[in-house]
This record gives C-alpha cells, structure tokens and sequence, in this order.
C-alpha cells in the first residue's frame, strides 16, 4: 500500500525509503487522529510523531483531508476486501445457510474491531463538519459490502436459492440483522461494552435464521418458534 | 421539564424566574455543543450565550458533564416517550401488521431527525473518552425502545400473535431491520445524505414485513418474492 517504486534508495526490507517514510506518516497520523481527534491533530504533530521534517509529510500528502482521506480507505479495505472475497465465495457453496452463517459470523468480527469501532466514531463524529470523510467510509465499507451481496444475492435467487425481488433490499436486512444491535451498543458505550465473542457469534447465527426465514428458498421456512435456538 | 416550583418569583408565564433561566442555559448549551462539540465547548461559553452569570450555570448543574447528561436524557426523552406509548398500543391493536407498519414509520421519523442525530454524532464522536455519555444515550433511547418493545412482543407470542423464544432478540431484529439502513447512512453521510420521505416508509415497510415473515403467527408467511412490494 503506498509503496512506490519511483524513488531510488532501497533498504534491505526492499522498501524505498520513501515507502518507508510514507508508511510512518500514515501510522503516526492514525494514531494521532484516534487519540486526538480529527481537528486536534495538526501537520506538525503527525511530522514530529513519524519523525520525518513536515516538508516531507506534505510532499507525500497534499493536505490533512488527503491524508484522512487515505488513512480511512486503507483500514476499511482492510476489513471490507476479505468481506467482499467471502461474499462471493457464497456462490459457489452447496450448503447456503451455512455459508451465509459463516460469513455473518466473519462480518461481525472484523466490523466490530476496536481500530475499526474508533475509526468509526472519528468519522461519524466529524460527519458534520466533514459530510466527504463519512461517505467515504460509507462508500469502502458497509456501502462495498452492501453491493457485494446484493450482486451475490440477485445471482442466488436467478438460482432460485433465494426468493426476493429488490436484491439491495435483502443485502441491508442481512447486513443489519447480523451486526446492527452489537454495532450500535458499542458505538455509543465504547469498545468496554463489546459483547463477549459467543455474543457476537449468537447474533450472526440469529440474523442469518431470520433473514432465512424471510428470503430462504430453498429453506424450509421453519416456525419462528425455532429462529433463536443455536443450531447445534 | 426543570421546573421547579421552589424559587419565588413567577413571571405572566407562570415560570418561575429560576426555571426560565435554566432553560436558557439548556438551550444555549445544546446549541453550542451539537456546533463546537463536548471538549471545545466551556461553561463560560455557555454561560455568554444563555445572558446568565456561570455563577448562575454552577448553581444549576455541577459541572459540564451534568448539564450534558441532562441534555442528552432530555433529547433522547423526546423521542422515546411517544414510541414507549406507541409500542405500549401494539397490545390492543387487532391488525398486528398494521401496528407495527404505523410503529416503524414513527420510529424511523422519530429517531432520524436531524437534532437527533446531530446528538448521536456528538455522542458517539466522545465515546471513547467518555463512554457514561453513550450508555446513557443508549439506555434512555435504543436501549429503552428494545425493552419496550420485548416486553411488548412477548405478551404478543403468550396470546399467540407472534411466535418466538426471545422477545428481546426479536425486538432488537424488528428495530434494526426498520432503521438500520438509513440511519447508518445518514450518520455517517451527514444530514444532507437523509433520504427522501417515500424512501424512509420503504424502509418502515419492508423492514415490518421481512420481520413478520420470521416472527408472525397469524400473518401467513408469505413468500419472501413478495415482501417488498409495498401494501399499496
């Protein structure tokens, strides 16, 4: 990420020294933004903490919105490339329920991360001043997420493994069925409240039972009764 | 709300002196909180704002987190007392369906404002440093319309309306699956991104009907290819 082959001195990890120096910046930078806060983090801090002369911050980085800007894209990639992959992968698996659950159970955790999580409330709590930096985390994140279904969830139910009509639709009630409750709590009462991880895989494995049984096809659409009960 | 029938001078509009000045400091700090945030707002700001000494701010709320705790729980109140009613009627509606569609409607309008969710912002923005505010936020908001609505949905099951074992997972199901989408969207995108009327009832809508295809009793449980066309 950021590596450039441009620059001439390599060091023995095979890194340029500018990779290097960019790789600095954007680690001292994203430290500082989630302890500081966005508009408390100033050019100068981010250059001392990454020890590099603020020429050098500016030379890789226009301004501290590119930055961000950088910094948001490349931690929600992190999360939201494995996510995409997985969501695929559902294509081509025989056993949809278990696939789907799965892949909830993969969705939570990594959205759910505490890097993740203060990324989030940083973004969300600047969303005011900066609509950009929100939709861009929207647009790499929950939106990518979101898209990737839908094309997974339109091609399972020309299958006829799913039954609906507005394939979006069926991505965000999956979406938010498996994460919204956790997400939201830790959101407002901050990583302490993070649910245990038999919490979390319990909420994956009810979202994806409910979501079966309003979309399921092939799935018999077993009585309410037995949505919340572990499935072994 | 703070009235207090303590102090002695009543002006013509039968407040008293105390009580009108609390509001002004209330107000004035709501305003410049939600605009400068928590941290960059002081209580001498305040104070300036509302025309009242901080003398006069001290005497009425200890300290800024008091006066920000009260704003919160009065906020949030404004929105969670009319749902807690209208969630409290679902027992006595005969058409369940048509219950919970007025219900989920209200309760996205309700939650979407953009004062509400400019408080949401700011809450969730300070969460990790101070994660009282967000759990407050939580138990008197979220939190408080899942324990409603569970308490509601399991006299439903017991009469046989609603099939289910765990009335607060399904309340936490029936919440999210109704506003999740657009208010992840709005909190992240900014005011400016908040869809339009006709698209938060879609929400409303089909959110109900994928819920009463997991969870209702006497609702046939339609096939999912009909869940999003909308009951005209």
């Amino acid at each position: 990420m950021g590596e450039t082959t441009t620059a001439s001195t390599q060091d023995r990890g095979g890194q340029t020294r500018t990779a290097r120096k960019r790789r600095a910046i954007l680690d001292a930078a994203t430290t500082l933004f989630l302890r500081e806060g966005y508009l408390a983090t100033s050019m100068d801090q981010i250059a001392a903490a990454a020890s590099v002369s603020k020429q050098t911050v500016y030379k890789q980085f226009a301004d501290k919105q590119s930055l961000f800007r950088e910094i948001v894209t490349g931690t929600v990639a992190e999360v939201s490339d494995p996510v995409a992959e997985q969501v695929a992968s559902l294509r081509d698996n025989t056993d949809l329920a278990a696939g789907l659950q799965g892949l909830a159970r993969a969705l939570i955790a990594q959205v759910i991360q505490p890097r993740m999580m203060q990324l989030r409330r940083l973004v969300i709590g600047e969303a005011g001043r900066f609509p950009e930096l929100g939709r861009l985390f929207y647009d790499s994140g929950p939106g990518r997420t979101i898209d990737t279904l839908a094309a997974t969830f339109e091609s399972l139910a020309a299958r006829g493994t799913l039954r609906l009509q507005d394939p979006r639709l069926a991505a965000e009630h999956f979406n938010w069925l498996v994460m919204a409750a956790p997400l939201n709590r830790v959101m407002l009462c901050g990583d302490a409240g993070r649910p245990a991880q038999a919490d979390l895989d319990r909420y994956a494995d009810a979202g994806t039972r409910a979501f079966l049984a309003a979309y399921g096809a092939n799935t018999p659409l077993r009585p309410a009764s037995q949505l919340e009960s572990p499935p072994n």
